[in-house]
């Protein structure tokens, strides 16, 4: 019976053995089972509407690829315990717990200053308390302070389980065939040496092909256009959310709750960035998402209060759309055409183009706050200029290491004929300006 | 530009094109939109955590598969204007539109006596009022009031292409392969005869085919025991939210808005089943879930009231989970145990047995109440007996007809030679207990 | 550099690791690589042109499907140690090693009452001495003489890996994508129950799935009528051949070949079966081909001359190919017209009919007589009636056995809702006519 | 009935509509079911054991993609008449007609000086005279003599149907998925402006992803260093059973035939190129190959004796591999090493490494005359040193256009920022040694 939960049937790499009980009581955590309900590639399904993966399946798959690879090392006479085996499936497991929904989004208003890299520390810290410290080793190797430093790599590198799931995985929901890579190919041709992950010599041109599928991922998934445009969207209907909730005098029942954080842990309130006329104005919202709307949190405020840490973990995908499809009546017109828009899938446009002058941008303010009805210094939520950047084949700071049969061993920039350093360096880069069409 | 718009990539199909400006307006529609906020498979993702595709993505399938059939018809000779194209098109894109979040459960539980095929004529005529009667030919064709009645079975009969899209997606996304039909092959079988949709003989085995692959996917995906067992957690979550919301004494800003409700359409209050203790506290939800907690609404009240309808396309799966999680903390203990588990995955066990006797479930609910510490009328939110029954290849009312190349037809049962009617017609029972561990 | 050989790319089924030297070097033997010029379907690609695969594809892949079962049961709990892993593993490689190329045909035509099960194991023997007795052991698994008799089941029974790779195989290049079984799933629930492979209870509706994909490809691929015109055609060829060539004076060259073959083993000439007027003429073959078109060889003789052995390991699909385009321009008309049909593709034609009575054939041969203007008994090699039968969900002899979560064992025939005896006895049959059409 | 035969079951594709009864009758035509003996990739198999497909197999498949393609461009208001629609159809379902058995291999030995596409125009040339000139317009397209230049693009340029479908499918039997191309995005893409085939702006990365994927399969499958060194050993078989067999005193039954082609085209004999010491003595082989061996054929032969022509197209792959099994009993011992060797899987060794200086050289041709026992000029025949050159993203004379929403058109060397000139231009080289290994 036990068995039986412990096969999962995935999509991608058809079944995915759960290896013990050691790795099903992660699985069965609260944090990790958080993971099923925020969505891997957040808004991109407006683009792509296959694109509606989970964290969690991203995680499980990421362990998958871990076991095949640590029994590909092991072949290959590199010892790994089973311990140690546990520790890196551990590791690769918890990597992304501490991502919030549409991750990007929120690390760039509700919270500041916190990356998910920090916050999936705390948690598996957390998780290695109620478990007694089974974990110790899972977190020496995330961290990169375990001896065999090639451990660390399956988990974070540049040739890591992580990426070889996520960009297979990818691939698959979104119908991007292109993307697919040979994440089996690439893991038969894994070695260690040196401590370091490295691949066979004739692997090379797996590794080209995995870094040229990883750019189109890049431009036509991840950096998709219109999925920019919508995750700007979002980030402007939080932060208008935000400035109208963040002074509002609190209710009753959420009173001593966040009083409380505010004492212990002294967290200033939002700065208003620019003079908005309605701050102030109550935003429906889960109280987890209210407390992250009502108050500044940052890193320092996740290590030392642990109810900071507790309501992210209640917050997911549900929150943040229920409370949109909420907000599309709110007596703020800003935040109400915001949101309306969102919901109904009436997103901003794109342009590729020069950055505006200063006297583009007055005009096109000019113009929404006429048509709008609203203040000019609201006009800011509805366009934004990005610049897109992407030197995804780089290979800068932690590279690819190819292994020669002669045993010689060096770094892909260098061996491959078309990823040469002066294109590695190149940082592509597009101007974008999102805004609202009317 | 406008035609980059127009193809969508879908990992089942590949590439979709949307035909013209009229399909893709109706997509482009909030209550289509809706749609992708709906997952088709409810809580089956707790079992196939790959199962997170939306109703939107099932309905651009089901536009495709359509689209291929009316090809292949027009190929045999068979007249389809493009009038009548555009109308089934139309009605295989709105045939679902009407579903809500957790369709079955909801239609249990938050609503009454509303089937969603109800709703979705309901949704389909609004949108035909905004759009001029441009959907008049395809609500015929929906209601199967048009004369060419073949057009209907494309939409709604055993061969639909509603239900060749569900099993080949479902089948895709739980990566339960051996659910996969052969929908190319059988769309290419497809031909009309009698103004009825008819199979060529040479396609007999791919019925047969198709017919046991349904039923796999009845036993190992829509009726699988721990799917049952979440759905009936969902059940009893929702019912006691009710229960507690029903006798609700209205906050200030929702008065007036379910007040209005209330006199114009004289809903009933929630009738307690059970007299369970601790009725009129509070939960959260969202404005449009708090008014089906509060309020008994049934078919008549939507056709009635368009406010009815207006809260109805509002809710979607974000709703009820934003919800779920907040009510993990509420004082009343049955909904806050029931919540927890939810959220974090304690699902219900089940155990394939005979019907409890009378003691057998009062020894139960003494434990329940002991161990719990609740009433022990209480108790019963936390068990059910289900008796699951599937004849899903069984050709009762509406059959799936083989055309000779002679020109005789006849009907699958009396064709096929292992699908005899002894065997269609025995309905297949489990008889279930699902329950909390304790 | 030895370990790069040992991983083959299966597009079925991925990567394949050769587990070990020993398994490697049987596949480097001459009587396996001689599968490579093999087809897996003979004649099927006329029908399904991607059906190109060959018997070594097949056997590597059947390899890798007993590797998994042999991990799955281990997991279990049930020993099986490396040498019955490497009995098994061998024994399955090598279990169509007999096949000759269009084998069905083959073994109707220029060899008589020889299996290919009796030439596999004979091949067997020959590389066993060649290794030294390494054999052994998956000889007597082959030969269901080992004591652990679930050893033999995987390799042939019901459920055997033979199967499950040939269906999922055969599937994928034919592109009929309803033969998809679930290989994998099946895998998982096998168990060994008193030295019985045994399936999991849950795995009821996996079995009644496999069982009804395999009908499926007997009745859309393996007996498809275009394809058993097709055998008989070749079947009519090589008997012309063998005709045409049994009575030739013997060239200087071969005779001392083939009167030594004569002399040991006293092979009796082709007997003419009917008074065909042509005989005796030389008709262009390899040299191997040429033995078994001049001498009538049985399973005797297999046994005891080493030479009708090596030429039959000589030939493959080439010989026979090769020959036919050679007798395209034969001065024989039966056999050049038939060989010209078979190179273009000009293939008999089928008729799903009643047994032609006595009268009806008469007329036939007298039309083709006419019309093609050959002797009236010539005509009987341009049509065949054959009566097609498939049983193939029967479990008649060899069960496939359920294991109930309580112990209890029971034939699927009796668990099973749907494939219940009355069908499963039940011979469909079809009585086909093939003929050339004039 | 007819609608049947007309629909093709294709593992990659899913089903190919033959669109009507000219195109049928094309591929009806015995030129083209010959494609059927021919596989795509010749010696591959070795490599890849899946890679058994067949030239018509890409044949139909570049047919189905430019019927996709066509669709496409008249659906972006571009016209394409029936008359040429057809015409670009028939022109790719012919353009690979010329192929022999192991193209390069055959270009390069038995016959000499004349390209498959010449061969194919020939064929093509012959079935129009035959279908009463249908095929006109067909091979206008296929000779770019039609003033619509997009349509011969279709069929050859850097983005041609034949491309798209071979990569495609190389990577699909080989299952080497890196190969994958997005041809369905590709054609979505297509556009034409001023007459050329230009590529949407936004296909700029599908285009930098296809020329990747096409270098992948160069390394890994097409200039894989096993299937070069196959191909090696296969031409040094043909040119040694060429020169055994070129000066042979003609046997009775092939004299007429052989000497009337001499008379008629004086094709001369072969000259030794190296003394040689057994000339003369017969190999084994069917009438036409025999013909190719015996005699010298260039470009001017095919043109003028329609026997030449022939006797090209009754060989194919079994005419090969059936000769040289019958050759590993050849008397001639550099014959009889090199067949065994290749039947058996024996392959030559490669070593990539700097050409051989003429010292190191005849120390091996020393090594191998004295190990062998063979003259040492007979020792040429078991190595070979190869240059792999591959620039096969280069886009030189015929390059790939993008067209700018704004209408700019531009090649995608300057669009591209990876696929600069620099790195275009730059042919990679790879020296091998292929040699037999003693």
């Amino acid at each position: 019976m036990k068995n039986k939960r412990k096969i999962i049937n995935d999509p991608v790499f058809g079944f995915i053995n759960i290896p013990n009980e050691f790795l099903y009581d992660i699985i069965q955590h609260r944090f990790f089972q958080r993971l099923h309900r925020i969505k891997q590639l957040g808004v991109t399904g407006y683009v792509y509407p296959g694109a509606q993966h989970t964290r969690m399946q991203h995680s499980l798959g990421a362990l998958y690829l871990t076991s095949e690879a640590v029994k590909e090392l092991r072949s290959k006479g590199h010892e790994i315990t089973e311990e140690e085996a546990n520790g890196v499936m551990a590791a690769i497991l918890l990597h992304d717990i501490g991502h919030g929904p549409y991750s990007h989004v929120l690390e760039n208003t509700i919270i500041q200053g916190v990356s998910h890299e920090q916050i999936s520390l705390l948690l598996m810290q957390k998780i290695n308390n109620e478990m007694g410290g089974k974990l110790d080793l899972a977190i020496k190797i995330f961290q990169n302070r375990y001896h065999k430093k090639f451990l660390h790599q399956l988990v974070s590198s540049q040739l890591d389980m992580d990426r070889l799931d996520y960009l297979r995985r990818d691939s698959f929901f979104t119908g991007v065939v292109e993307g697919n890579i040979g994440s089996a190919r690439i893991i038969k041709m894994l070695d260690v040496a040196d401590d370091n992950l490295v691949i066979e010599q004739k692997g090379v041109h797996s590794i080209e092909n995995y870094l040229m599928a990883r750019r189109f991922m890049y431009w036509q998934v991840y950096l998709h256009k219109t999925s920019i445009a919508t995750e700007i969207m979002l980030i402007k209907i939080l932060e208008r959310a935000k400035f109208l909730h963040s002074s509002l005098p609190l209710t009753k029942g959420e009173e001593t709750e966040t009083n409380n954080v505010r004492e212990n842990i002294a967290i200033s309130h939002t700065p208003s960035p620019h003079k908005w006329r309605e701050q102030g104005r109550a935003v429906f919202a889960t109280p987890s998402l209210s407390f992250f709307l009502s108050n500044n949190i940052n890193a320092e405020n996740f290590c030392e209060n642990p109810d900071v840490l507790e309501h992210f973990v209640n917050i997911d995908d549900s929150d943040i759309i229920s409370a949109i499809k909420v907000w599309t009546n709110h007596s703020d017109k800003v935040l109400s055409i915001l949101c309306k828009n969102f919901v109904n899938r009436v997103l901003f446009k794109t342009l590729e183009q020069a950055p505006m002058t200063e006297k583009q941008k007055q005009d096109l303010q000019k113009k929404y706050s006429e048509i709008l009805g609203i203040n000019l210094d609201e006009t800011v939520f509805f366009f934004s200029e990005q610049t897109l950047s992407s030197n995804t084949y780089e290979v800068k700071d932690d590279k690819i290491f190819i292994q020669f049969t002669n045993g010689a061993i060096r770094d892909i920039a260098e061996v491959s004929d078309i990823l040469n350093p002066a294109i590695l360096n190149r940082y592509v880069q597009k101007h974008l300006l999102c805004y609202l069409k009317i």
